[in-house]
C-alpha cells in the first residue's frame, strides 16, 4: 500500500476552537476540503500540525477523526517523539484507528550515524510491522542523515516504505536517493512544496506538503505526470508568492490556517500557545497576496 | 513546603527488569536505600531517571510508587516535555498521586529570552498553582538562561520555589542568583554534585543530584552546615574519583545503576534501549574504583 | 553616510579562477555588472561571498579591488570572525582601503543575551569608530538576537548604523525593530530578498541581498518607493522562481555564480572547495528557469 | 616522529600582559616550567590557549617562541580554523618555525560523515605532507565523529599520526579506536586529564592536557607505565579536586592561569576579552584548594 504511495499527500493542520480545544468538526470540513481539492491522502500530526502541543489522547482523537472522515483514503500519522515508548504507544493506537502508516523523524541529539542507526534499531524493534514514512527534515529535528545512512536504514528496516525528503537542497539529494541500489521506496517531498515541479523532474512520487491551496499541488502533479511540464511550472509559479509567504515555519502555519479559515475549510484560525498570532498588518499582507492570486488566476483563465 | 527545601534531594534512577519492563519492587528497595543513606527527599523521572524512555502511564506508575514508599517524605517529579499539553497532563497526574512538586526544564529550541519567557508563560498558565523546581541544565536541554532572565521568571511565576542549578560553571552563577533582588527561592545543585562543597560555600540549600553512594551527599551536607568545612571537603574528596566516573552522562548512569545493584538497592542494572551497556572492561574499572574507595574509607576510619 | 543607507546593496560574489585562485579581473567586471544593473552599493565578503574560505591577504585584496572599481560608490565589507583580534585587524585593513563600513554578525556559541552584549562590547571597543552593519542572520550564525537586545546594542554602540535583517520571519521583526525607541538606524534585508516587496511595506530602506539578476532588486525598489506597489510585486513575482532556486544556501550560491557567468559578469563559476559543484541535471534546471524567465519578461514587455 | 608520540604533551596557555598584549617573556618561563615538571612536549594554541583571540601574526609569534624555547623538544600547534585557506596558511607558517606538527579539529557545522570526509579531503590536499594531530573534541566544536569515520580518516590521510581524544565518555571510545584495523596511530587524551589513569588502562599513549600542576600528569604517566597502577591512581586522586575545579571550560582556564601565576610560571593571569575574570570569592576557593593539596602532598610524603 504505502510503498506504492504516489500523488498528493496533504500535510494537514490541526484545528482548534477559540478556547484552545481541539475542533473536531473542523477536522471533518478540512478533510473534505483537502480531498475536494485533489488530495490522494493526508499526513496528520506533523510539525505543521502542531503535534507537539497535544496530549496523547488528543492526538489519537484527531487522527481517528481524520481517518473516519477520509472514508478509506489513506491517512499517515506523525508519531515522532523523544521517547521511543511513547512513539510506540501512539503508533499502536493510531494504527488501531485505521491509519495507513506512521511518519517518524529522528529526534534531535543524535550525533553520529552510529547513533542514528541505533535509534532506529530500537524504534523498529518496538513498533513491529507497521508501514513507516521516514522523515528527513534536519532543519527541524537538528539531526542530519546522509544518503548512505538513509540507504542503510532502508536496507535494515522493511517497514520503511516512503521517504519524506525535506533536507535542503532537496534536488540533488533526491537524485542521489533515487540512485541508491536495493529496494525502491517512494519519495515524497516536503519543505512546503517550494521546489515541487523541479522535484518531480528529479523523480519523486509526489508532494507531502501543506498549502492553503491544495489544488495547486494536485494540478501541478497531474500536469507534470501527464507530461505537461511547462504547464505544471506555469500553475506552480502563479501560486509561488503565496506559497513562499506560507513557508515561514510556525508563523507560516498561522498564515495558512487563516487562509484556510477564509476559504471556509476551518472555523477558527488560531494556533495553540505558545505560537504566533497575526495582527492587522499581517492580515493586510494576506489580503494583498490573495487579491493578486485571484487576479493572476483570472488572467490565466 | 518546597520553597523551604533544604538538605539532600537524591535524583533517583528508574529500575527496569531484564526484559525492559519497569521494576516497581526495585523502586521500593531503592527508595528505602536512599532514605537510609540520608536523603531528605527524592527527585524522580529526571534525565538520569530515563524519563524520556517511558510512556505516560509508566511515568505515573513510577512516580506513584516512589511517593507511596516515601511515606510522606517529599518527592519531586520531572515533567519536562516538548508538548506543554503533555507536560500539564503529567503534572496533574503526579500531583494527584501526592508529589510535592514538579521539576521543569525548558525544551530545546528556545532561542531568545523572549521565547523563554513566552514558553514559561504558557506553561505556568496551563499547570496552575503547582510548586515547581525550575531546572537550569543547558548542556542537556540546549536552552541557556541568564541570571537576569531567571530572576524575571521568579518574579513572574510564584510557583517557582526552587532553582535546580546545573549550568557550568555553577559557582559564579550561584553567587549571582543569590544576589538577585526579590523573593528568595531555594537553590539546589545538580551536575552530579561534582562541586558540592564549594557550592555549599556559595550559599546553596543542598544538592539535588544522583550518586551511587548518597551517604556522601548527606554527610557532606551535614558537616558543611555544622560548620565543619574541612571535614566536608575530606569526605567529598574521598568519593570524588567514583563520583567523577559516574559523571559521564548516560554512560555514567549505567555505571551508577550497576553500583546500586551491587549494593543491593535494585535487582537489575540495565538501562532501557537505546542506551549504553557495560562490558567486562567497564566492570573491571568499577571493581577498581570501589576497592580503592573501600580502602580509603577504611583508612579514614 | 552609512546611517543614511538606502537603496540596493548587492551582496557580491567572490570570483575564482579554475585553479581556485582569486580572479581579480572578474571582480572588475562583476562590479561593473552590479552597478549597471542598479546597485547603490555593494556588500562584499559575506557568507555568500565565501569569505570563510579566504586568507586575510586575499580578503583585503578582494575588498580593495571592489572599492577601487566602485570609484567612490559605497562598499561594505564583511569582517565577521570568531577571533575578535582578527576581526579588528581585518576591519582596520579594509577601512584603510576605502570601505564605507564593515558588516559584523555575532559568532556562534553566544548563548545568552549577556554573552551577546559582552561580545559586542569587546568588538566595538577594539575596532573603534568604524561604521558598522549589524547582521542578524541566526540560521547561519547559530546565535539568535531578540528585538530588545538589538535595541540595546544600538543604544550602546553609536557605530551601528545599519541592521541587516535576515531572521525569519523577517516581516514581523522589521515592524518591531522599526518601533524601537531611540536613534533610527537603517534596515536593509537579506535572505536573498525572498520577501522584498513585503519588507519594503514594513519600512525597510532597501535590500542587501545577492541575486543573479540585480536589476530585479533595483526595479522593485524603484517602483515601490515611487508608490507603484502593485507594479513592484509584478516585477518581483516574475523573478521569484529563479530567486527561490538561488535561495538554497551554498548550493544556491553555486547556481548564482553559474548564472552570472552565463551573463558575462564573471569568467568562471566555480566555488572554492569544500563547496558544491553543479552537474548536467543542475544545468538543465537552470536552462529551464532562465528560458521561462525570458519568456515571462518578453510577455510582460 | 609524531606517530611515535608518547608521554606527556602539556596543553599550554597563552600568557598576556595586563594590557592584553602577548607576553612573550612569560612564554619562556612557562615553557621552562612545563619541561621542568615532566613534559615530553607541548601543544600550543589550542582551545585552552585562547587561540581564537589572536591575530595570525600573534599566533605565529607565540608558536615560534614556544618552539625556540623548547630547544628541540616537540611542539604541536593548533591551527583549526573555519577557513581552510587560513588553516593552511597558518600551518605552513608554524611548520616553518619548527613545529613538530599541527592539531586540527573539524569546524562546527559539519552535519554528516560525508561532510566530515569532504572537509578533511580539502584540508589535507591543501596542507600537504604535514604531521597532524586529529582532535576529537565534539563538545567544543559541535561536530561529532564516530569511531568508523575516524578510522576512515586515518586510512585516507597518512598525515594523521595522533588522535587527541576528548569525546565523552572517552574510555569506551579509546577501546574502540584501539580495536580499529589498519595503521596504528598514537592516542593522547584531553578533557583536562579528568580520566587519565583509566585512559592509560585503555591503552592510550599519554595525556595531551593542561593542568596547573603538570607534575601530576608526568608522575601518573611514569608510575602507570612502570606498572605501578595503584600508585598512579593515588597520585591522581590527590590532585583530582583541583583538576576538577580547573575543568570548567574557559572559566577553568582563568583558574589555571591564576595558579600558574602563583607558582611563578607566568607574570599575569588575565585572559583576553571577552573572557572570564576571577573575583575575591574565586580566589578564596583557589586558596582553599591549594592549601588542601599542600596538606595532602605533605601527608603523602
Amino acid at each position: 500500500m504505502l510503498d506504492q504511495a504516489k500523488g498528493v499527500y496533504i500535510v494537514a493542520q490541526t484545528p482548534f476552537k477559540e478556547n484552545g480545544e481541539i475542533d473536531l468538526d473542523s477536522v471533518d470540513t478540512l478533510t473534505d476540503f483537502y480531498f475536494q481539492h485533489g488530495a490522494s491522502g493526508l499526513t496528520v500530526l506533523g510539525v505543521a500540525g502542531e503535534a507537539n502541543k497535544l496530549t496523547q489522547a488528543e492526538s489519537v482523537a484527531v487522527a481517528a477523526r481524520y481517518v473516519k472522515r477520509a472514508q478509506g483514503r489513506p491517512v499517515v500519522v506523525g508519531v515522532s517523539h523523544s521517547s521511543v515508548a511513547q512513539l510506540a504507544e501512539l503508533t499502536a493506537l493510531v494504527m488501531d484507528q485505521g491509519a495507513q502508516g506512521v511518519m517518524i523523524a529522528p529526534p534531535g541529539g543524535l550525533r553520529t550515524e552510529q547513533e542514528v542507526l541505533g535509534y532506529f534499531d530500537a524504534v523498529f524493534k518496538r513498533i513491529g510491522n507497521v508501514p513507516v514514512v521516514l522523515q528527513d527534515f534536519p532543519f527541524s529535528t537538528g539531526t542530519w542523515m546522509s544518503v548512505p545512512i538513509m540507504g542503510e536504514l532502508i536496507a535494515r528496516h522493511a517497514q520503511i516504505q516512503v521517504i519524506k525528503e525535506e533536507d535542503l537542497p532537496s534536488l540533488t539529494k533526491i537524485t542521489r536517493l533515487r540512485a541508491l541500489p536495493g529496494r525502491r521506496v517512494a519519495i515524497l517531498t516536503g519543505n512546503n512544496a517550494m521546489f515541487l515541479p523541479l522535484e518531480l523532474g528529479r523523480g519523486i512520487d509526489g508532494p507531502m506538503a501543506g498549502f492553503s491551496h491544495p489544488e495547486m499541488l494536485s494540478q501541478v502533479y497531474a500536469l507534470y505526470t501527464a507530461g505537461k511540464v511547462g504547464e505544471a511550472h506555469d500553475v506552480f509559479d502563479r501560486y509561488l508568492p503565496l506559497l513562499s509567504y506560507e513557508n515561514q515555519s510556525q508563523w507560516g502555519v498561522a498564515v495558512r490556517k487563516e487562509v484556510l479559515r477564509r476559504r471556509g475549510a476551518i472555523r477558527h484560525a488560531g494556533m495553540r500557545t505558545p505560537g504566533p498570532r497575526l495582527d492587522a498588518t499581517d492580515h493586510a499582507e494576506i489580503d494583498r497576496l490573495l487579491q493578486r492570486l485571484a487576479r493572476d488566476l483570472k488572467d490565466a483563465g
